[in-house]
């Protein structure tokens, strides 16, 4: 392993130079405080991996403020206790029971490229996806499901209709966790479901009494 | 699940509006641009979904740099092509595979209250993470042979030098996937191994001629 | 003093911009019209400095409608023109001789640090308190006569009970004032007390018929 | 004082009754948490009990995050510890030796009607706030040595710049106590100056280097 681990880039010594340099020292004070004091983050969210979702910028949240998991499309698989690794489960769990946020948030996003993947699996178009070994293939069968629900629609919608079925799916999931279902059944969390255009800037979330998502913040102008 | 999903609180919603009509104002042509050409990341980054931790912040990245996938602890589970849902993996497989990324970085931090749960089930401390359906549990056994190589050092000195040890197995076990040995052996993509001081703000890299991990940026005024 | 007067942290900056953008912009009409003509608030609220207690949140209360006054624990020191330096008097005077409020409202609320530091402080369970050099002890002896009237009752209800007895104790300490007197006499002013519960959300009024504080707005889901 | 103590004018309770319906609601698992766990603010905000100038607004603080002490003219006294009851000593010594806020905040703002109380006394127009008994008079005495600053120019540039000086005043006197001076050397705390133009928008900070306040947001547009 040795041999292939090397020094940080120096571009990135350089911007974590100029970090130091800058916002850590005006907020030492409060850095250390939390280093001291421990995390309380007032919320979770899921989001993709996706490098242009930058959830603490488009919701202003500082040092302390969102635990955040990350992963492919933002999916949450169901309950499944069987002894494995599951990443996404323990984040879930550690948010919920020892952390105890008052708000859990989905967070999908426009231009999904896992979706866009699901899509082409559930369509025939990606057998690299639908091979044994293929990981993001097996992570995106999450969302099959999903893919039952939007496929009667025109397929120039479907990949959009299939970011937001993403969150849908992921918030059924979440609810199906002992865990969660008690928190929220105490009024101890808060279950969210978003969707952001990341070209257009607008904001949509899940309601329930609608059953399907409305748009809070526009796009455009 | 419809009644326990609510309205994205007010204070989140104003900071969302907040950011639209600013950064993303300023921004929008370059959001456009990456909607539309899609996402071309130079760096993978894995790192713990701590709050105190901000990826972006702290080397400086913009929308469209960084590959983010966050879980507990920053740990990357070995290669395991099972075919269950390994979202770590898949995020790592679409990284490295799909998006060709240059740089695939663990960054590990301080006080990791992740690390610090497996310490305590590792020390006999934590029944509750030993239980058959503890998904943090299962997710920290991951760490348990960093575990074995920090035992014995002082006590008091196990927890940083537990944290500095998931970075180095999550490194190892990432040799452990074919596609990520081939695009390393093919000088495609380097890898890192980080280690960032939360509270006093100094940074530290796995160097591989020393065997170890030493300062590159310092800690302290 | 200087070196140690720094630049604002940029994350408050942000916010200042977003709020700028945003609300700043839509009611910059009537922000002109208040900074051209002057306030007018109909009420003054005295409240804690507690950052839980968002008096104008609470009250939908905009910019222009309410003279805040904010202490350690809501309380209103006993009338003593001895020539010093009297933050509160000198609010409470302003607010009804110059401002000629119409409502002077005294706000207290549940799990109030400082009552609770007067409680240890009368239990003598806080000698830091008791330090000569004690600004917080020195202000907490305000309420030392209600600690008087609250002592008798079981132990686990005081604080909550002198959380109450601290807007009587202020309402009391302000019908000393002779300018306060007046203007309740002329029916020019009314006088309120109020008690809130930060955690469960309810409001409760002093009743002076029934000589103490009966819920007005329930706690609860 | 029995029979001068009302109830709430219904305007009020109506106003909080939409409160606890909506925002409440929303965020009750957050209260809820913030109640039993306790306060943890980042920072402490002296401001004046202006009924125009929005603290939590401005800075898009919610909840939890600023223990704010008002006063008239946002005047921070000299440390005097004579055993006398004194407000706003209380409220920093509070703030900065338990909370331990990262943050200590001074904001003045435009058009601030005790500056210009201070500004018609020290011109001599003012004997009203002469009299021997005037709490508001004795309170503004604070800022005397602001004036003499100002007093060489243009009479109507002074009430600005006297605005300017009070919170130059205040981060003068805050040095004067022992553990604030003690935090900030300690790099435990970092001290701030801000001026707020109340009608457009615009925010200043007092700069060190210069010696001076400079824009940091502009007014206008």
């Amino acid at each position: 392993m040795r041999s292939h681990v090397r020094p940080l880039p120096s571009y990135l010594i350089q911007r974590y130079q100029g970090w130091r340099a800058t916002t850590y020292t005006e907020n030492r004070a409060w850095y250390r405080r939390l280093a001291h004091d421990g995390q309380r983050p007032r919320a979770m969210v899921i989001s993709c991996c996706d490098s242009r979702v930058h959830v603490t910028s488009i919701f202003g949240a500082d040092q302390g403020e969102f635990f955040l998991h990350r992963n492919i499309a933002n999916l949450v698989p169901p309950y499944n206790p069987d002894g494995d690794h599951h990443g996404t489960s323990a984040a879930v769990e550690y948010a919920v029971t020892t952390l105890k946020v008052a708000h859990l948030i989905v967070l999908g996003h426009s231009q999904c490229g896992g979706v866009a993947g699901c899509h082409a699996m559930c369509t025939g178009h990606a057998p690299e996806l639908q091979a044994e070994t293929s990981f993001v293939g097996k992570w995106l069968d999450i969302l099959r499901p999903g893919y039952e629900r939007v496929s009667h629609l025109p397929e120039e919608e479907q990949p959009l209709a299939l970011e937001r079925e993403a969150v849908v799916i992921s918030l059924e999931n979440l609810m199906t966790f002992p865990f969660v279902k008690a928190a929220l059944e105490a009024d101890e969390m808060t279950l969210h479901g978003l969707w952001t255009d990341i070209g257009e800037g607008g904001l949509w979330q899940y309601d329930s009494a609608q059953g399907g998502f409305v748009e809070i913040i526009p796009s455009g102008s």
